[in-house]
């Protein structure tokens, strides 16, 4: 299993109509074949420079492969993702 | 309910003793009261700097820092984090 997450902020302002449409788009993302557990959460350490978490489980890394290369998820990430997000980091576990 | 996170690598070498022995010691955290769903993973995204995961959830922001007071984290954090560690990232989620 693969838990793949990660940690952003937006460029828009919080509480905006944009942010609010960014989230409900990248909800969508749990569609794709392959996503097991998807949530989207708020970050709230201080100690932390990002806003908003994703997460979501595959079972595998080809499962993880074909939902990274899914039309939807790189649609996703050329038309809403790089113009939308100011920074963020990826953070991928497995079991030890 | 908060899902407490920290991405972590270590001073140690890659499969040492002392590597083998910090993460033996940290998964003694997982009987602090309050803490469940304890696990420490591999980070294997090649996009993050660190090698290491444990998370971890609170039913509330209380057992959180119930958890962060207790003597046990306090001394595991002054005995063991600091001196073997050598970049972590902190991060909880929480339900948006």
């Amino acid at each position: 299993m693969v838990r793949h997450t990660v940690a952003f902020k937006l460029k828009h302002a919080a509480g905006s109509a944009a942010e609010k449409d960014f989230l409900a788009k990248a909800g969508e993302l749990a569609s794709i074949p392959g996503v097991a557990k998807f949530e989207i959460t708020r970050q709230v350490s201080a100690k932390n420079p990002y806003a908003y978490g994703i997460a979501m489980e595959f079972a595998d890394q080809a499962a993880y492969e074909g939902y990274n290369d899914h039309p939807e998820h790189v649609a996703f990430v050329r038309d809403r993702w790089l113009p939308e997000v100011e920074g963020f980091l990826e953070a991928d576990f497995v079991a030890l």
